[in-house]
């Protein structure tokens, strides 16, 4: 399982032995059951993650309505609203299914950044990674019409159909249940 | 002018005044026209930029529309589409006003954390910082309504309004100028 940190940054960037060694020896892996409940909208969100296995949900609530902000599988980050802040996060993680993943703190990252300051140019590689590819998820939203980010789904994202309920995929694309049912049927025929 | 580069950084985090001295010394303060068209389509984005004054709109064209992404202004950094990589960036980059920034490349700055790696802690934690802005930035225009989205620009960026010529702005918030031109009248009444 803990390679797969390893792999995470090897799929964005060089380690040498000794660092990969040290991510092994540093990660801090964490085991949850479907449903967990891993942050409240309440909570302070001192933890960031990476989703090694699994499927996580993050939502908040609006007029009484849950609101499906981002559905998190195998290699992505998790960063909460207000991470490392005073202040609560506003938004829930639930997990869809089991799910395994590695937790680090703005305190721990900090630690081992003054430790091994190679990890440095990796944060920020990854970072702009991260950045780049968030960017373009917004205006690629922001540009589609339903139908199309229903489409960019199925082709980007193709398992998520069969993890997640439907009502939460609609969410996720920002359409009712009704909405999405009807963009499938057009779909179909 | 070059002081607002220290300025952006001091924002987000401590610099010495050794670094300081560097930043000023290294900047690339560039000028540029109302109407000049930074980046083509079609180019290579080479380049990154810091607004420092005015303000660039960027946008692509889609199915014969230009189709707003984003309007920088002072203190917003712009990360055009596969900046760094050899692809076309398919977006362009287009001075609403007259326009002051700092450009910086891929190369120059692997040259500059080579030379001085005490700004690879403050590239992470500004980077951070974007990250987490646009991670905001998307959930918030995701879950808002057309109109809801037109009063948090005028509640966050009421500045747009005088700058940016309103079929921009509606491009901008994914409206057409009429749906736009009629959310305001709603408003109004």
């Amino acid at each position: 399982m803990k390679n797969e940190l390893v792999n995470y940054i090897l799929n964005h960037t060089e380690l040498s032995n000794e660092l990969e060694n040290i991510v092994i020896e540093s990660s801090n892996i964490r085991t949850y059951k479907k449903g967990t409940l891993v942050l409240n909208e309440k909570s302070i969100a001192n933890e960031s993650f990476l989703v090694l296995k699994g499927c996580i949900r993050s939502y908040l609530i609006a007029d009484g309505e849950e609101k499906t902000l981002e559905i998190y599988t195998e290699g992505q980050p998790i960063m909460p609203k207000n991470y490392g802040k005073e202040l609560p996060t506003e938004h829930f993680l639930e997990c869809i299914e089991d799910s395994v993943v590695n937790a680090g703190s703005k305190a721990f990252e900090e630690q081992m950044l003054q430790k091994y300051p190679q990890f440095q140019s990796i944060c920020r590689i990854i970072g702009e990674v991260i950045m780049s590819k968030q960017q373009e998820l917004f205006f690629s939203y922001k540009l589609a019409s339903p139908e199309d980010r229903y489409l960019h789904l199925t082709e980007t994202r193709p398992d998520l159909l069969q993890r997640v309920p439907q009502y939460q995929i609609a969410s996720y694309l920002g359409l009712t249940p009704q909405s999405l049912s009807r963009i499938k049927k057009r779909l179909l025929n």
